[in-house]
């Protein structure tokens, strides 16, 4: 298969969608690029351009517990059935972007995973057409709140631990013509590798994924489905650097900085 | 506080925001609500419209446990912070449509709910001014796969059992201008009443809840509150009709129906 690299990226005000094709110039697409990988016909250079995080507010879905190494460093059997959870759209950032460090957050982790991103609607999709409604994949950090996070789901529910403004790093492409079960992730922390993955041991790979959700709910292009995170979850605190890479997509890194109390100056 | 019924019809195949004036005619609006409630100047026929869901595709927050009579008949703590999910957008529905009974489905419940739409956006707003950011509110129906949310709870997440397609009936106006803790809800399945609550008795209110999501997240015009379900929840099966009635919103009338294996076509 060929893998083509979608970036999303802005040009000034203007936000584009296109394909990287040497690593200097992008070939800009007419439309979001699940209507069609069209050309515009323009071309843009990649020094110039912003790149964004790839579908802006999407909906995103979490799993719990894919990895049974992960599985087994926090203590948790293994799920018979996928575990889901949501997160806000408005957690998403893109590359380059600062994840913010609650003021008050105690235990936050890092959790470097796959993200599929859906092309074509689903509903109860078979495993064995699944892959035909994503459109690629692209690096995810499924930022998490461990304090608040068991607080919640000790009453069986997920949103907050999960859910701040950036705590949902995407990108930085979309990388299509990938065989996300032969993939590998790396997460490291100010340059030391804490997770070294690969997609080879999800517990409920892509296909199954997209199977088990359109049995439930309709899929919509743009869904980002956060596939979990493999064993080596640790903390970050503000002045880190974390980075999750995926060879054959790249590497999405975004700095930790402290929330601003200005920032806060309708809190009363 | 003078209070307005604002719906979201169709007529043929436009859709419009509007005003209800006197029971049969609309003062149709020139935008969305959160954008201010400008009169387009035309008039249309209430007879004539299709009453729409409040929001299409919004982002919707649930509470678990928010009413201690409810945590009770569960056998739950009551929390000491709010707990939360989401429901994904697609789950829900308008005034009239149907709630379809998942094939397979075993043990289906209603849940009737006072809903909270945000009119305005909001990130670190105090509890005194968390009602600014209010548009109105609606009736709701988190309705709930009680095998799913079990198999999903035990992992602290919570998805696919709140979460199928018709799971979140919403409407059938959104009412301006309420005092959103002298509320009463009434849920009545096929005519008998099983749930009769007052929000007064909500554990967390909605500026409370309002102020916490703000804490975390920001919250966007159109995000959906469902502010938790008091006692008395139960089963529905198909041919039911359940109707969540509101005094000063209305009533959400929504007939089950069991999932139809045609409409499966593309399960291999």
């Amino acid at each position: 298969m060929s893998s083509n690299h979608i970036i999303r990226y802005a040009l000034g005000r203007r936000v584009h969608y296109g394909i990287v094709e040497d690593g200097a110039t992008i070939a800009r697409l007419a439309d979001a690029p699940w209507h069609g990988l069209r050309a515009s016909g323009e071309r843009d250079t990649l020094a110039a351009a912003r790149v964004l995080t790839p579908v802006p507010l999407p909906r995103v879905f979490g799993l719990g517990y894919n990895y049974k190494a992960h599985s087994q460093e926090v203590g948790k059997p293994v799920p018979a059935a996928p575990v889901l959870f949501m997160k806000p759209s408005t957690s998403v950032i893109g590359p380059g972007e600062h994840i913010v460090y609650p003021a008050g957050g105690e235990n936050i982790h890092f959790e470097g995973e796959l993200v599929a991103i859906i092309g074509k609607q689903a509903r109860h999709v078979p495993e064995s057409r699944a892959l035909d409604h994503v459109l690629g994949y692209t690096c995810g950090n499924d930022v998490s709140d461990r304090v608040l996070q068991r607080r919640e789901s000790e009453f069986g529910c997920l949103l907050a631990g999960k859910g701040y403004d950036t705590f949902a790093p995407m990108g930085p492409v979309i990388a299509t013509g990938l065989d996300p079960s032969s993939l590998r992730i790396v997460t490291r922390v100010n340059g030391a590798v804490r997770q070294d993955g690969k997609t080879a041991d999800l517990l409920f790979p892509v296909p199954y994924l997209i199977a088990y959700l359109s049995r439930h709910m309709t899929l919509l292009p743009g869904d980002m489905i956060m596939t979990g995170t493999p064993a080596g979850v640790g903390p970050i605190k503000p002045g880190d650097t974390i980075e999750v890479e995926i060879p054959g997509i790249g590497v999405l890194v975004n700095d930790v900085v402290m929330e601003e109390l200005d920032a806060r100056d309708t809190r009363g």
